[in-house]
């Protein structure tokens, strides 16, 4: 039998759609099934260092299914092994707090700790896990679908929904203008959103961190489709693609310099599309609105599915352990094997391929081709 | 090396969200990746028997990613083995036409045929093949998702989408009111879309056609809410759904008789609530609003991904087959394999086990323990 | 100077969008600008004569602009002058409980009451004004729009589009299928959600409670539509529309008197247009969901005007008195002039003349001139 | 009677959602209520000059309701007073092409021109009837809504819905973050969008166009919120907003010359506002997306009665004048008394009045009355 009694909580990393579901599961699981109290644990692992901590109960999760954010706050700072300690003289210097977490734990009489986040907040996890015998079981959350040891993570069908919907508003503008129309969407390594994106929302163009681009196969492109009677065309970008050859290829312009690269890798690529084809272009960076809003069934679904089974992986004592999705099936996996591994887009996937046989173009094509096939 | 220089397409049975998306996806397939002819036939097998068909090309698929319905027609009549023919004298005789089809598919120079449909059209389809050699390749399509040969089928998505806004809306004039809001959503034979929606929408209750429902339970879930300070609930009800017993429990009146049973199974089970719980009970039938609107982005990309499958079947010549969801793959599987048997919602499965976790209650459970766990 | 210092605010009839938009401003306005406190009484005026209520501040109202329903609850019943008072022996019976509720309000030291209701609780509130000198603002609230007092309602555009998108929808469906789609929406006594929503979801017949229809003119409308190579047709039903010469054209049948009316008047419509026509008729009723989701923004800035406003006519001590729009200005009006009068549909307003010259069919027509003109 | 048998119609300027709704309108009424044909001229003015025009008939405008920008196609450029000729020798040089224009109104025999834009197109057309004795009718075109006239036009309120819907997204994600999130959208010279959004998104701050703004009573704002447990904000930023003092204020930075201004304003308040308070701040900015989607309810109806009484006025002969919203009812103006004159918003309208009576700032508040006051 499982002597576990309470189990808390904390949310880490940017914030997803879907965290308060995954909240509320676990809570609901908790209480329903099990008979646990759950701790609610303030802006990560800040939270845990500073003991910031509240029980949660039926009546503090009501209406979290269909609210984005995370009501227990977040944030991409408070790592307990390095941990930025203000100084009674009022300066700043990074230390050890781990043992601090350690002892909150304790004192919150805490018998396992679910920590929700992406590859840094779990991993921060499983060291707690591995080092200091912190019990804990792990909830994976990353709005670009790039954690490898899961088939998707909730966030991401909200994210591509937003994408998609922005997409859907380019596309008269850019068919009534006769425009090039570029949307910028989230994925630093991955190109998984602007993949789904761009499926869905019908790009001509889509670029990603994966494939290296060269600029002559989208001009040829946007050749074709003129020739077709379509002069106007949609571009994905994620926010990570970046042409073969490395930025130089942007003749002498600092665009991508500004303020936190607001503008973003697509002002330089939408420059550089006027410049080279003639053509009209406007660039959009959907930005943070990709992390926000109201998830979509989907996520909700997935978050409360990964919320429930973490209570009870929590509750039986598995510890070190994640939830995962594999096919329609969640299931554990060791936290040690889950992180440090992105999943990237394989070119030769049969999602690139199905892309490629309705005429999107990744920007590695040959142009010829492209002139010839348009799509 | 193929043949195929012509493929046909049609779509049979009701409507489903990402109908258009798979024909853009078999136009833009044949065309840009295999430079094959498309040939759109009208109204299902009714436009077969009766030559009604037209070349499509790129312009006609212009705008289809974002648009419900099918641009083809379809009904649910019109299988060529069993005619409605309308005689000169005006009396209609059910006819063998299957004949006239295919020397229609031989006059249309048809090398090949994908049929987009449900049971029955696949079905037709795939005597086409087996008894006449029609070259037929297969497109799953159920919007109730009970389909055994696919994990998924395009337009369930969307419907869970529609019952998860409808869900959404109920929800805050439940609370407001303190009512018990019953949704009735589709799904004869199967409850996938009264599952998922209850997930998504945090239904109470939900009852599906597997589970043959008492009212003992679901009074003493209203109950436990009520003693928790939530004096609504959220049921929702497949339209199969059936109370254990059958319908004799619902003591002397016949609702359910009235036109086309547009007040649905769920006005006797509201009524039914009413009479034994004393509760203030509102019913609402989402009915064809969920076969219509714009797809989500999952039943847009699935969607295309089956016509592209499609179309690469049919150009190489894989007749008899059709193209189905595999985990995150789509495979070909014999038509012969993929009619006949629905996929049911299997009591026991871990989605099932999830949702009881969270404290949805089925109206098979003991009403004990619904009381006691509230949830 | 005014000396109110503490403002009561309830809610009372049928929820829609919007309502917790005005307690949230009311609050605001009352706390940022005034500094004076807000009591939220529960249950519309039932919770008045039970003595449940409490204060509200600025915690109390985060995240309600988005929320749809009242978090102080509602109810069609409670009217103090006729109360249904349940005696110690359990019988219950109609008391003047309005004495009562003059003592809440004293006991809860209440300087005016806002009360956010139609015409019932407006009617209620400009009674205990008249009658028992309590001070009250009123805020009408009616999501058929149908007040006479104000030129538009919170809630009335949620639900217009609401029924638009259900409209869109049924389109794709109706089209694919070659089927006549009612849609049923809410308007007993005036027509405006179905003239608006047919405006705006491209219907092809509108019917409405202001003019009695015949079959003839629909009927011709179809067959028009179907000479152009539309066999399709949209018609939205207002519930309260009726046929010319009542209830009898329907002959012989009696669904209309199923459970609460759910299939509603469009069952009859439906069966009749079938039987008259041949065509394949579905009918769906868009019901409770209209009172629910998230406001639209039109609703959410006029539902907080109205409550900065109540919340300044409170404070200034114009009490008796009711907000309106007018034009684009909120203005106060007596409530005794706003109280029992009906806004219904011109049939010779400019908007019914715009809907007639694109071709919208009211059921008043020539059938000639609806089979000449289509549209 | 009128002799008027053809009608031409274009679209100028920027696109808007309900351009297409419009023109379903026209060619409806036109064909439906007058039999009247309709000529679509291409890509606004410049297709007069080019000759490019079509009949449009019921046909060709079916399913517009629904779909965003315009089937004309528009462009920002082409005023035939001024038109970039292009010379065989391929030199662009400015010419008069209005008598070209003319006489092509003359060979395309049309009756009147129907011209829909902004300010500049139809000052335009204002001189095509004034100058040229061209029968113009003008219907008002400006997602920006300052166009002095007209109440509102359409399209205006589908970018706020599309600004609020980002505000809702952004606003979870602030206050999981704590962070301070702004949000630039459209209004170059009028904050209407700003004013409007802010209030139905729950915005804390709006900076407009018509106030300049200074930071401090924006930091003071944010501190009033941190005191009272708010430690996020939501700040409106019209593109057209500017510091009371202009752009020098922004110490030593230039952010604001990146490529189109992609990062917009919006990215120098934002580090400015980090500098001033120590505050975690996103900046996103909406851009193209305003423009485009499907036009709401109140969009589809407007755009539709616009087009409906400017075919009424065509018809009828009105010619100089424009259609015009003014309260609930659509009115001829002349043209000339349309254009030239912005309608900005009234810092003292009654609007206004309600934003800050809800807390809301606008950057010209005395700072102590902010933090006294919060909100």
């Amino acid at each position: 039998m499982s002597t576990v009694r309470r189990v808390g909580v904390l949310t880490g990393g940017g914030d997803a759609p879907g965290l308060n579901a995954v909240i509320r599961a676990v809570v609901r699981a908790c209480k329903v099934a099990y008979g646990v109290t759950v701790v609610g644990i303030s802006e990560g692992f800040t939270g845990l260092v500073e003991m910031r901590a509240r029980e949660l109960d039926l009546d503090d999760i009501s209406g979290l299914l269909v609210r984005g954010g995370t009501i227990l706050g977040t944030t991409n700072r408070g790592n307990p092994f390095r941990y930025a300690y203000r100084r009674p003289d009022g300066v700043e210097e990074l230390v050890d707090a781990s043992g601090t977490a350690k002892k909150n734990v304790e004192k919150l009489g805490l018998d396992c700790l679910i920590v929700i986040g992406g590859d840094g907040s779990l991993s921060i996890g499983e060291r707690f896990w591995r080092e200091l015998g912190i019990p804990v079981v792990g909830v994976p959350k990353t709005i670009d679908n790039d954690l490898s040891a899961t088939d998707y993570t909730f966030g991401f069908a909200t994210a591509v929904q937003s994408a998609t919907w922005a997409l859907d508003c380019l596309h008269t503008t850019a068919e009534s203008h006769h425009r090039v129309m570029l949307l910028e969407v989230m994925g630093r390594d991955a190109g998984w959103i602007a993949l789904h994106a761009g499926l869905a929302g019908g790009g001509d163009v889509v670029l990603i961190p994966e494939i290296p681009f060269r600029f002559e196969p989208l001009i040829a492109k946007f050749q074709a489709r003129e020739r077709r009677g379509r002069p106007f065309s949609l571009v994905v970008v994620a926010e990570g693609a970046a042409p073969a050859g490395g930025s130089q290829v942007f003749a002498g312009q600092d665009a991508i310099t500004g303020w936190k690269r607001l503008g973003g890798i697509s002002a330089s690529i939408a420059q550089e599309i006027e410049a080279r084809g003639g053509y009209e272009v406007r660039a959009t960076v959907l930005g943070h609105i990709q992390r926000g809003g109201t998830p979509v069934p989907n996520d909700r679904i997935l978050a409360s599915r990964f919320g429930i089974e973490a209570a009870r992986l929590a509750v039986e004592g598995s510890f070190g352990s994640m939830v995962a999705l594999r096919g329609d099936e969640i299931v554990a996996v060791p936290l040690a094997d889950a992180i440090g591994r992105l999943k990237k887009v394989d070119p030769q996937c049969q999602l690139m391929k199905a892309a490629r046989a309705i005429g999107i173009v990744f920007g590695d094509e040959n142009p010829e081709d492209a002139s010839d096939s348009e799509g």
